[in-house]
């Protein structure tokens, strides 16, 4: 009951890299995908929307061209891929799924596409969630893929993402199996739920691409504690999600942003993203500057009432501010800044008892860089 | 019938700058006062909200101190400069409005700036617009002002901004003057609608402040057709808006975001807005990339649905996608991106006939050297 891949060069790479990733899965299995809520949609995530009806017996992905702004012939392409990997593998053509990841606007050169897809259907071996990764990345650095087992409960994925990262969809492409049965009936619902917590809450550049898609495959090979099994899962996307965030595009420094004993949860997550997205304080981060007024101002900016003379805020364990600065806090955040990869940001609200929790990257002069030098 | 100002000199400021403006108007006038939405306010801004009744006849404001996260002691603050005001102009409590911009969380001087606004009392002069700018600047690279002279009818304002710049407000000070009479019954919607068209559509970073404030006074020497006031009012406010972008921190372009032809005003405007402040397509246009696809993605992530195969998008004059990319057009618009200082994008939407326009700076090394390197 392995779970097999093959991977092919179709040469939308440069250095001759594998950019092509077939997935054979031992069965048609109970699946949830959920796709970028973009409306300008790559036609591979137009196609596979189309045809999925809550089973996947295979996947397609290929990196380096996003299939996206290239006309109705990006329909015909991703349809042609699911065709040809329906026929080498012998299995229903619906229950094929095709992703692409990389830039818009280029046709794909789809006859080495195709030739690519037969090469890695007929070398295929079991899945290793390092070399999946790196099929499918991009300007990635490293691969993100994450593997827990607890008693007999297995779950395991394997992800991309370093740019256009920003929720509404994780706007990246990852793809989490457990060995534990999930209904057709709850799993959309899990599925929704665990990536709210997780690839929902990051943020590299605000930016939501155009090809984004989470899936989540259940090989039901045996039935166990649905809470266990969900806990799992939020385990390992949010390993794969801070992974991500961890690879944005120049980035120095993860920022968590935790959001404390808010009122309703809505507004917990609004202003730990709210904080975690601005621009002035991912750049005050990356400065190693414990500047506290932009932290309060971006917690200001959503449509929810906060008390100034209330809340505290915490950067590390460093009491900052409560309705007055504290200036030897602020010395002692400023040295936490320049020692610890991870920072985290808790802003106590003091007036319920919801939480939220949000990752984003810095904002560097690499991510100008990249982004300013990065050509179409 | 003259407004007359003085400066001074508090000490908030490097190099002995002025830091204090009084403005002295020569009559109590009718006005209309938009305040930041953001709910961690500055103490100033508290103050002015709690005691304007829709008339005005001085105003006071410091730069480089925001009197923003310094606990209640902020009120009382306020609340002292003006009452010296009061005092030394002999002009009612009530109608002195006070405003405060520069770093957060900091404790105000409050006897230096109370000294320093006797001595700005002392030396009135007719109001200089430049002059005003100038005193109310912070990061600010060059004064920003305006004056418009249509037969009888003149509008002129001053105002000051080049970061944490984001609708909901236009996140800055902007006072704007006219000879014209506008009804107390009218002031406040004619400014609401003319603040929606100007500085709510500029964006530098994205980040809102804790201190904006527009403030529209009319004179009331005479009366005008009021559609011709409001137009001019327009001119006047867009000019000053675009000035702030054009200053933005870090800027090397304007960008100019156009949605013509939506179903309804309000997708327009989001959709503008989407593409003006991605991060993505500023560093694209610093980069001077004809980055297309990135411009297409933003307009698809708002909650509006989009056709993707019937939307034309131009950089500049260069048609680069109607449903499929045209690679003459992309090259013509690199070479638009390396010549203009303004790069206008226009996406024609071919549905409806409302359109928006939104300003935005581009995304550069300087905005992060700025912002990472401007402490605490």
């Amino acid at each position: 009951m392995d779970i097999l891949m093959g991977v092919g060069r179709a040469g939308l790479k440069t250095g001759g890299k594998p950019d092509i990733l077939v997935v054979h899965l031992p069965k048609t299995c109970t699946a949830s995908f959920l796709f970028t809520k973009n409306h300008f949609k790559s036609a591979s995530i137009l196609y596979s929307q189309s045809v999925f009806n809550g089973r996947v017996r295979a996947m397609v992905i290929n990196s380096g061209n996003a299939n996206c702004g290239v006309g109705k012939d990006g329909l015909l392409h991703a349809e042609l891929m699911a065709k040809k990997v329906a026929e080498r593998l012998e299995v229903d053509e619906d229950e094929v799924l095709v992703f692409s990841t990389g830039v818009i606007g280029k046709p794909m050169p789809i006859e080495s596409i195709l030739s690519a897809i037969d090469s890695a259907c007929s070398l295929l071996e079991p899945l290793d969630l390092k070399r999946a990764s790196e099929a499918i990345s991009t300007t990635d650095s490293f691969p993100k893929y994450d593997f827990l087992k607890r008693d007999r409960l297995e779950v395991f994925g394997f992800a991309k993402g370093a740019g256009m990262i920003h929720p509404n969809m994780g706007t990246m492409l990852a793809f989490v199996f457990t060995n534990a049965e999930i209904g057709h009936n709850i799993i959309e619902r899990l599925h929704r739920d665990v990536n709210e917590r997780t690839f929902n809450s990051i943020s590299v550049d605000g930016c939501q691409s155009t090809n984004d898609a989470f899936g989540l495959i259940s090989l039901g090979l045996y039935r166990d504690d649905i809470q266990k099994v969900s806990d799992a899962l939020e385990d390992v996307s949010i390993s794969l999600a801070k992974k991500i965030v961890q690879d944005g595009e120049g980035a120095t420094r993860v920022i968590k942003s935790v959001v404390k004993n808010a009122s309703i949860q809505l507004k917990a997550r609004l202003i730990a993203q709210a904080i975690a997205t601005s621009n002035l304080v991912k750049t005050a981060i990356f400065g190693r500057d414990p500047n506290w007024g932009r932290i309060v101002a971006s917690a200001g900016s959503t449509p929810f009432p906060i008390d100034q003379f209330r809340l505290k805020l915490y950067i590390g364990n460093h009491l900052v501010y409560d309705g007055k600065v504290h200036p030897r806090a602020v010395e002692g955040a400023r040295k936490y800044l320049e020692e610890s990869q991870e920072v985290e940001i808790t802003l106590d609200l003091m007036e319920g008892k919801e939480s939220w929790t949000y990752y984003a990257s810095d904002l560097t002069y690499d991510y100008i860089r990249i982004n300013a030098e990065y050509t179409t």
